[in-house]
């Protein structure tokens, strides 16, 4: 479809606030409109909406999607503004559709073992209502206490469990879907198995709102793990360290997390936390390693286990934190890691996220780090190691203007992305790829695939009202 | 695209047999022809193909896509002919493509974790390869032994180990394809997290060759399981055995398999295979499960849990099966059901493949047997019961004739899943739709569903060539 966007005008105004109610709609309140502009990835790629509207269910969802075709006005759906690729950030400006009332835990269904929820419920709640009852929602990622469970389905968030459960694609059972049409479609249900027809469910899954609007998820809910044990290992050098991993992995153990983190991002996290960690000063990379058992006999031949093959490769030293609190400690460092380096530079926003198979992890630690000196970029390293998924954070190197970083950043991941296309991997594991990894998307697909995926646009959204300007190329 | 399909003239298959080799094109060969004509739901669905290729490699498979294309002709993918929806049967004649040729494990490479190979390869074989390495390949359809990885991945393939492992879709790490173009694209690889635009991958998994080619795939593989011990638990009635199910899944135990078969698929089973069950001649139904444990201890342990708890729910006798010959026995009854029901009657062959919630399977047995005195079919339910899905084998109402058993098999066959989505399910859980449930599945998808399905079909395939006339409306 060709030609130009409609505005939101007054007249636009009007008829959504007839449609779903004064309070559910945010117009000309410069202050109220700018809470929606920019996302994690920080104020300097922020885009103003025209308007915010916050239905209230699927019906005002379909309501306001029938508005925007007529005028053909962007639509941007919006989750808890967690993400970091820019994929809630109303680059056409239009209108942001927040889910931040649809926020209801509707069922959890325990003969069937789902949960039924709204998209805009943080997933932290969703677990702790999961854990009542005796069940466990094992989409983790590293913004559970913040992110909705409708961002995380956007994006197919991922996070510190994949190696064990898998990103959020394998837990999404079930999804209602407002097209942009307006029209409404139930996807999947409470079962897991499912071959009638192409899957527009798993399509949905990591399509960062650019098909439709999510109202309902059904997820799927795990028995709740045994107990576990958090070993940390202290490497002299990166090589050691990743060389550990594949044999963690496969030594029979049921590891839930295998988490890396380098000797800078820990510098920065525990100077932010006010902890330092054990061994610290002679630490050139971490590995952090969460292992499960039923009692405390098999958590024991575990962690034993996995620290003789963390010491045979290398590590000069492994804790084993057993308790709550040594736990926390280590985990507190893990979690914090993003703010560790924004607290050094508030212009450390932006992170990698690159994926390359298990084997290639050194070449691609290394890559990074060869480009990070060879761009001025200070990085701190840390991620998935199991899962090969790495979160380069990039801090703004010492002395460039504000206003030069953003471009400057995306070029320095442009190449890291190239490097990892050539090495097995993607450009992202789970934080998408929204408008700031748009234009690497596109050079790393073919030409076929790119036609593919924009006809596959147009097939949800052939007026392309929905989420402009990510993910797809544009008319 | 309107407009007729080309004919396999002698000049196309001349040009086919330049590009690759006259070993690897048939055509007037009216008996190798036949061969090709049908797939596992029986010879009354039989439609001679005009050539069958059999390319070596993805190169071959390109050229006689590029030729396909420029003459239009239908192209039908086909692996081992194990399918029951005839998604493998040229309902427009033209050509078929076999996958037999390309049948090399390629890497079981034990750093990813994955193994590569063509999609030719049989499921069981790659099993055994996988395990000669100290790893399991969990895909697990019943028909193992026969089916080929490119099929399973066409029909998500779901089988015995679902309720543990999950469908072929969450096994398939990355696939090779080719287009209908010609153009060949990878797409996913040797890693566990994918992010990066719209999940092609997914897509192509359960699309039943009417995307592409499936010319490699690439697929996780697991630690080897523990020690198994196999339990046959004799019900006096459907509701008891149904009512176990749920309380077993949420036992903590690690179950593997969760089946059930019905007395009247029993009977014939254990006629045909010439061993009886235990206590068959009091037993309505059974349910036959597989628990993982580490050592002796654990097994026991859980078997006497899952034991308790069949018997607390209403089975009047739980046998426990430690020996290998003890579980063959058992489940040689299982993987004979098909078998024996078309030892029983020949014109036996279809199966229906509903999935519902497991809160719904009371209903959905009731449903059927309801359905099966309505339409004077004799039917023998069994079927992967914790995951919701169930099998009835239906045969031949006695004195009907032969020529009129399709439709009318098909005509209840729609009945029935018209109620399991009523039930809130859908159609297949792992046969797929092929052309046989064409039909009902398009009665039972929105007209906003079935148009973004045509329109996806349509992008990767604008000429229609590839497989004609399955799983989405043709032109």
């Amino acid at each position: 479809m060709s030609g130009v966007y409609g505005k939101v005008t007054p007249e636009v105004v009007a008829e959504l606030r007839q449609k779903i109610g004064d309070r559910n709609v945010v117009y000309e309140d410069r202050d109220a409109l700018e809470n929606y502009a920019c996302d994690t990835a920080g104020v300097i790629f922020a885009h103003n909406p025209d308007a915010v509207v916050k239905p209230e269910n699927a019906e005002q969802v379909s309501a306001v999607m029938e508005t925007a075709s007529r005028y053909r006005v962007p639509v941007t759906p919006r989750g808890a503004g967690s993400g970091l690729a820019g994929a809630a950030i109303p680059v056409k400006g239009g209108i942001v559709l927040s889910i931040e009332k649809m926020n209801r835990i509707l069922e959890i269904d325990p003969v069937n073992r789902v949960a039924v929820v709204e998209p805009g419920v943080v997933t932290n709640d969703l677990c702790k209502a999961a854990a009542e009852k005796g069940f466990l929602y094992a989409g983790y990622p590293m913004s559970t206490e913040t992110s909705f469970i409708g961002g995380n389905v956007g994006t197919n968030a991922g996070g510190g469990k994949v190696i064990r459960y898998g990103s959020t694609r394998r837990h999404v059972l079930g999804l209602e879907v407002v097209l942009p049409s307006g029209a409404v479609v139930q996807l999947g249900g409470k079962f897991r198995k499912d071959t009638w027809g192409y899957s527009l469910l798993q399509l949905m899954v990591g399509s960062e709102g650019t098909l439709g609007v999510i109202t309902k998820v059904i997820v799927n809910l795990e028995p709740l793990p045994g107990r576990t044990v958090n070993l940390l290992a202290a490497y002299p050098d990166l090589d050691t360290m990743v060389s550990t991993v594949a044999k963690v992995v496969q030594s029979g153990t049921r590891v839930i997390s295998c988490e890396f983190f380098d000797r800078f991002a820990t510098k920065v996290t525990t100077d932010y936390v006010g902890t330092p960690l054990p061994y610290q000063d002679r630490t050139e990379a971490y590995l952090l390693i969460q292992i499960e058992g039923n009692n405390d006999d098999e958590i024991e031949a575990a962690y034993e286990k996995v620290g003789k093959i963390c010491e045979a490769q290398g590590a000069f030293e492994v804790f084993v934190a057993e308790s709550r609190i040594d736990s926390q400690m280590i985990w507190n460092v893990r979690q914090n890691l993003a703010e560790g380096m924004r607290a050094y530079d508030p212009y450390c926003s932006l992170s990698g996220d690159v994926v390359v198979p298990l084997s290639a992890v050194p070449s691609m630690i290394k890559t990074i780090n060869r480009l990070a000196e060879k761009w001025r970029v200070p990085v701190g390293n840390c991620g998935h190691i199991a899962d090969g998924n790495i979160h380069p954070l990039a801090a703004k190197p010492d002395g460039m203007p504000p206003e030069e970083w953003g471009e400057y950043a995306e070029q320095f991941f442009h190449e890291m992305i190239e490097e990892a296309v050539k090495l097995g991997g993607v450009g992202s594991g789970e934080h998408g790829v929204g408008f700031l990894k748009l234009p690497t998307l596109l050079s790393t697909k073919t030409p076929e695939e790119r036609r593919i995926h924009r006809a596959i646009k147009l097939a949800f959204d052939p007026l392309e009202i929905m989420n402009p300007g990510k993910l797809v190329q544009g008319e």
